[in-house]
């Protein structure tokens, strides 16, 4: 199947069958699809969380908008980016990058030079603006790989916050919460949005062509 | 092909062939991926400006950091978001959306009413900080359906806004320029980092698994 078909047979659940488990073959592709997206500068400034235990879901319910799907979906995956970005966070990635490549730590030092004297300057709100856009395009390509195994997934930035760092320590990790992507199988029956069109603005409203 | 091997393909190409153009069918695929991209609540908060004349390409050059790509580049896809969210925005894409489905307006009032209460009521930057992230979900899936394609690719996000908001006049289109796509045939001799090993974050380091 193409990617388009994916994206056309993809939706987002709105209710999940809890007897049905989502493989941890398959949540380890939708992980890689995470992993493997381009992300500014290659520094991937987020980690996931993935949580199949009920009782870590039991207590995200509290914050969480559709507490429904927190509970009875496979997996709850949180995406969670830096709260900003450090030197020892910038050049750890590029120590990785370099030693993978067979190069000598430091090969990129004038690039990440710059990067430090834009991130650092900056406050840690702004930084954490620019980690958080990072991973959606993480979100956007686990859904994709999701959808491309027939697997439902449902996106959330509607969530507490709070409640999400606190449960899962993601202060004392250094991360901040941004989106849940609840992983599982729809519940045909109580699954509403799948059974409506999908609909999108048409394509000559959303694409302005220029030449 | 699967999702992930047209991920491990990509990368960021640094340079263009110039000779090579990218099909309109091809081109067209790629803009419909970003157009199938969940978005928060079905807004579709963000539109795309597809340039492939020379000469506005050249114009936007003195804001791009990288002109090589810029020039060379067979097609540059502008990612542009809603500078806010307003009432009629937000009417008009449910409006849409009852229609398709055969719904009476306003079907969605509930919801659409709660969405106005949270965004109307805050400043345009934080609305702009919203409509911003959406667009990386989209970004992502376009170079994913350009890696499916065996095209090229290369996201940017360093630029100057001022200069491609004032050549495509974002401004009175109610849109502010988000990230950049180039888009195109890589220079296989110039493109430097086609040659080099993808690196990414260890599995373990970048996933924590709960249960």
């Amino acid at each position: 199947m193409s990617l388009l078909e994916d994206l056309q047979w993809r939706h987002a659940a709105k209710a999940y069958d809890p007897s049905k488990k989502v493989s941890q073959e398959n949540i380890d592709k939708i992980i890689e699809a995470a992993r493997l997206a381009p992300t500014s500068s290659g520094l991937q400034p987020f980690r996931l969380i993935v949580i199949s235990d009920q009782e870590t879901k039991e207590k995200l319910v509290a914050g969480a908008l559709n507490p429904d799907c927190m509970r009875d979906c496979s997996h709850v995956i949180v995406f969670a980016a830096w709260d900003r970005y450090t030197s020892e966070r910038i050049d750890k990635v590029y120590d990785l990058t370099t030693d993978e490549r067979g190069l000598p730590r430091g090969a990129f030092s004038s690039y990440t030079g710059k990067l430090k004297e834009i991130y650092l300057e900056q406050p840690a709100s702004l930084n954490f603006e620019h980690t958080a856009r990072q991973t959606y395009i993480a979100l956007g390509l686990a859904m994709a790989q999701a959808a491309e195994l027939r697997i439902d997934s449902t996106p959330a930035e509607g969530f507490s916050n709070e409640v999400v760092d606190e449960v899962l320590n993601l202060n004392d990790l250094g991360l901040k919460s941004v989106s849940l992507m609840y992983v599982g199988y729809a519940d045909a029956e109580k699954d509403w949005l799948g059974q409506m069109k999908k609909v999108r603005i048409p394509m000559d409203e959303f694409a302005i062509t220029i030449g």
